[in-house]
């Protein structure tokens, strides 16, 4: 941990300036959450009347206090925080928590006033939480410096690193209903000095922490958040639940790939490159925690439904599916021993339904034999409102198996008051339990794609292309911004990164154009050269197979009076002409540029229904040989590429070379705005990239 | 409603036949809480010995309890369920719920008494509501003939009708919890008599239910619960949970539209049809359920959201797009009056950003404004625990301004005891409350689905254009079943159903292929004749663009030669020409047969690629013209019609005009057990269907 942050979590003493003795006032709430929290160390307050509070004297001014005191919570109105900084500077307090609100979220003399208090608590190696935030919450510390409304949520396991602020209240009190725990609490508020980023490596070191949960509605250094967000997740899980999905609206872009490459598409593959796990809902965040806190890991998809009844077997079926697991195939001696142990009727394929007279001794019979066949990775057990027996004796009886098990079993407790003594019972022994089988197999499927992200962090390895920046920063150098590169520079950057081109030559007359073809070898295309036209088919600017030198010529006439039909005002500069090359499967591969995340590389299916059909896959850069394999997974484009019916085999390996390359490239060169290959050309050997845009 | 189901919902006496004053028997169960439930009909006991229980005589013979009796509940073991039936008949009672298990579901041999019973029924005129089921319970009637732990659940107005009965227990008990109320709950058991169709139709008469919940695994005549469905969701409200999607694994077939139309497709195909809505969960199901039981529909998708904080409002927003509705554009009269209201710091855009300190009269206030924004299609409303009111003095002072609103409004009232009180206050107003606001917005989403389906039966139509069902019965009449009709056949098929088709000839010889083609008019397409090659492209067995007699006679020596290589075995019948047509799009049309619900059509993007890309849409045939437009809104291939970029505009009037003829053929003829074609080569005006594909 940045040991700078050490005294936020492990303070010697507190001070809160502002506290009050009025019940109304934030002060009080703070000064009260900390005297109950049962903080061990020093605990000041200071405010500008003298008093008494909680037994503890109110000071008027922290030079009044004894030491020690190492953290210092501010609840002074905006316009006295700055003063009580100096102050905090003054005593040496490195740990500042500014709960007051009234700054950048209140308009421009807030920023203003922001921007002054980052600048002195730099200046003096003072870190600063908020300010406009709850505070902090530690609940084996114990340490509670926020003024939520008492009690303390319960201790657990679970981190939560919050935006929010408003979540936070809404998501203890809910949790306390679930019966659910978290170790630390933290609310970053403005995040003027602290943000997400520094606490996801902070926290990570918490030894009562085994899962970081993160509320997060933007990045702002995307690149760190990346590295430290991979780095705390190798070791814990870290979920994510990111909102604003759609605040961006649509970019101006001018290819496919910027057209596509909207904000979440970058936070989506920025969290896949970090192994960080996106929740849809909050819920969905909480259920996937409580697995992760509580589970081991699967070692495969394979997952076994046990249950005392048929629908709801179905349903849980149906979920692991849904969820992108898999029923486990029962070896024939576990079956046997199942069909030994249960009635004549039972459902002996899985899911194993042991029917409605399942007592606590067979669920645990059944449950050791599932647990025990090689092909099971889990179970996922099901416990309805048992017509024989309270539930609670089935999860007694469960508990001891459960917790002997290498293989995570999860548990979907159906109903409510018929099975709250179970679920008390399964949360005292950290089972997990849901109320419905739909979570409980959404919970065991982050817990298959955990033990594969922990397993895929031994299959990186370096690079080992060349490539010549030398060469690349040659076709750059003088190139202007915001528009496009001609493509003989193109052609030169290409060729830099190893990315195999079809050679353009570009033919200003009729007679170049037969020329040109003739040394290029026929067939050739032509294509419009015009910086004014990014899309050249759109406007009849490009015309394939041409065989003979005459037929150059013609083509060069077609093609300059489509264009100058179409777009009058376009300056045209002449005739691309290009070899034309053998036939095979055509893809695109693109990177646009996100201002958080830096280079997003897209690949898929591409032609001009790229946008319509959106058989795309986005990671960022550089990628990984992993990634760009995950990429081709992904996509339609990429899994036709080994051959599908009449479409013959083409070079993926290729492929995958080229997406490194380019990745490499766009990682190097943060001018290129956005470049895209479109197609590139994949034979049975090699892949041509055959149009080529790049723009600065 | 069927008037022979009459006596299950308004019996005048019910009698319990196996009754039992053992507390450990179902029949004590079933006795308790019919007595229990506070029916107020006549209540008799029959069984083996005589005695007394819950203060009422048990007697030895149905013959000896005075009347009225019109239900028996049957709870005697399987062995017994005859004679127990026959008793039943010599006293007249035409209503009987078997709850008794051991039929269908235990082996042939409870095959056979289920059949012998559903036989004795069916003669004496007897309704069955099972065997093996949990029965009826109305909690208005009063009435309980189900043997679930006590309590009744709440009375409300969502009734349930489920396949399964151990998810009932499960529901009741879940339901309670959630202060979430039934108004009747149906087990139906193994359906040997009374199904889900029989008894949505029942159940849409009865007067407390404002909306009918299916939970269900299988349906047997898919015709006519399509039929019933749609009858009753004209009136209220149906929603399903249909529960084994994969159980079907995948069904050989021998085309794309055969392979790809699983079973799923066809329940979801029939759902959309019926305007039944499909839950994922069980948990949306019954949100769902509670926003159509309680709130007005709205006139459109345009929604607000309002809030005391920002985080919650950013999920709200992401929420609602996610559902496919949007954010309501404020009128600048609303954004002015909000902006008197409400502190400079708030945000006066969709979401309204009340800030924390909103009081209850500040919540009233901006909610009256927002409703009454012309713009404003109903309102989110989040309600996290605030930190200065209690969260029940907000929702106390929304409830009267809610009620008074013709435009639906939903909370989300986030966390768990503190706001407790809230809850309760906000189910009592019959205001639905869900604890985050993304199942909020999902309920909000299905209020405009049930608007849009109710506005949508207006636009029905019938079809006027004219087929010859004679001449296409000419052409199938003599076809053998489990073969591809012959192209000739089916082009007199299509002929007959006004699908227009480039004709298509058989040369059995080089010379013939060449004359053929000259008749046929250049330029033409050679494609195999054989029975054996269904997929002719995959062999190499289509040559395109030929332009001369000799080029025909060298194309027949080509592909018959592709086709014997690939395919030694095969029958080899010569090769089909064909004229080819100008160049427009290609789309995929085609029809498969479901067991449960007849043909269902899909259409989508064609050619080779048609299962990679899975851009399809089904709907089950016969299509009206608003099912056909929705098909093509429903894939990129239906949208680009409209033309995109370089791909020109194509008729779209004449993609519906096949798709409707289409599936009037697949419909009047089920003996065609699928039919492709791919492509419908979609012109400038008009398509021509260029490969048909006919199985028997």
């Amino acid at each position: 941990m940045d040991t700078s942050l050490l005294a936020f979590f492990h303070p010697g003493g507190v001070v809160i300036i502002g506290a009050s003795s009025n019940p109304a006032k934030l002060g009080y709430g703070v000064a009260r959450n900390l005297v109950n929290s049962g903080y061990d160390g020093a605990i000041h307050f200071v405010s500008q009347k003298t008093g008494n509070l909680f037994g503890r004297p109110i000071y008027t001014s922290l030079n009044e206090i004894p030491d020690p005191v190492d953290l210092a919570v501010l609840i002074v109105p905006a316009p006295g925080v700055l003063e009580a900084l100096q102050a905090c500077v003054r005593r040496s307090i490195r740990a500042v928590i500014i709960v007051s609100s009234g700054f950048r979220e209140a308009g421009p003399e807030g920023e203003t006033l922001e921007a002054e208090i980052l600048r002195v608590a730099r200046i003096n190696k003072i870190r600063l939480i908020g300010p406009n935030c709850i505070g902090l919450l530690d609940t084996h510390l114990p340490l509670d410096t926020t003024f939520l409304p008492p009690p303390m949520p319960t201790a657990g396991d679970v981190a939560f690193i919050s935006q929010s602020g408003a979540i936070c209240a809404a998501i203890i009190d809910w949790a306390r209903g679930q019966g659910f725990g978290f170790s630390l609490l933290i609310s970053l508020g403005n995040q003027a000095d602290v943000n997400e980023t520094d606490m996801l490596s902070a926290v990570v070191e918490d030894e009562h922490t085994r899962v970081l949960t993160l509320y997060i509605e933007s990045i702002s250094d995307g690149q760190r958040f990346i590295a430290e967000a991979n780095r705390v997740a190798q070791r814990k899980p870290v979920l994510a639940l990111k909102v604003g999905r759609f605040a961006s609206g649509q970019r101006a872009a001018a290819s496919h790939t910027g057209a596509m490459a909207g904000q979440d598409a970058a936070y989506e593959a920025a969290f896949r490159k970090a192994g960080v796990f996106r929740a849809a809902t909050s819920e969905e965040m909480f259920d996937w925690a409580s697995a992760l806190a509580c589970c081991p890991l699967p070692q495969g998809r394979r997952m076994a439904v046990l249950t005392n009844a048929g629908g709801p077997g179905v349903i849980a079926a149906d979920a692991l599916e849904i969820h992108g697991l898999s029923l486990a195939e029962l070896g024939p001696e576990t079956r046997q021993a199942l069909a030994s142990r249960l009635p004549p009727a039972s459902g002996l394929h899985n899911p194993i339904d042991m029917l409605a007279s399942a007592s606590p001794e067979v669920y645990v019979d059944c449950l050791r034999l599932l647990l025990a066949d090689p092909g099971v990775d889990g179970v996922l057990a099901i416990l309805p409102p048992p017509p024989m027996y309270p539930a609670e004796s089935v999860a007694d009886a469960l508990i001891p198996l459960i917790h002997a098990s290498p293989k995570p079993v999860v548990v979907a407790l159906m109903g409510e008051q018929l099975i709250q003594k179970a679920a008390m019972r399964l949360r005292a022994a950290r089972v997990p339990e849901y109320r419905f089988p739909e979570r409980a197999a959404s919970a065991l499927a982050v817990l298959a794609k955990r033990a594969e992200f922990l397993d895929k962090q031994t299959l990186k390895v370096s690079q080992t292309f060349r490539v010549s920046k030398t060469a690349a920063r040659a076709a750059l150098v003088d190139a202007p911004s915001g528009r496009f590169l001609d493509p003989e520079l193109v052609d030169c950057l290409m060729a830099a990164y190893g990315i195999p081109t079809a050679p353009v030559k570009l033919a200003r007359t009729e007679a170049e154009a037969a020329k040109i073809a003739s040394e290029l070898g026929f067939p050739v295309v032509l294509k419009i050269a015009s910086p004014d036209i990014p899309h050249k088919s759109d406007v009849g600017g490009v015309l394939l197979g041409i065989e003979a030198p005459e037929a150059a010529a013609e083509a060069f006439r077609t093609v300059i009076g489509r264009a100058c039909l179409a777009k009058p005002d376009a300056k045209i500069e002449g005739v691309y002409i290009q070899h034309q090359l053998p036939d095979g499967q055509e893809v695109i591969l693109g990177a646009s540029r996100d201002t958080q995340f830096g280079a997003l590389m897209m690949f898929g299916s591409g032609g001009v229904e790229v946008e319509g059909l959106k058989d795309v896959a986005f990671a960022l850069a550089p990628l990984t040989p992993f990634e760009s394999d995950d990429m081709l997974r992904r996509t339609w484009a990429g899994r036709k590429l080994a051959g599908f019916r009449s479409i013959a085999r083409a070079d993926g390996e290729a492929v995958k070379d080229v997406l490194l390359r380019l990745s490499q490239l766009v990682y190097d060169f943060p001018e290129i705005a956005e470049i895209e290959i479109n197609p590139l050309r994949v034979l049975s050997r090699g892949a041509v990239a055959v149009d080529v845009r790049v723009k600065l």
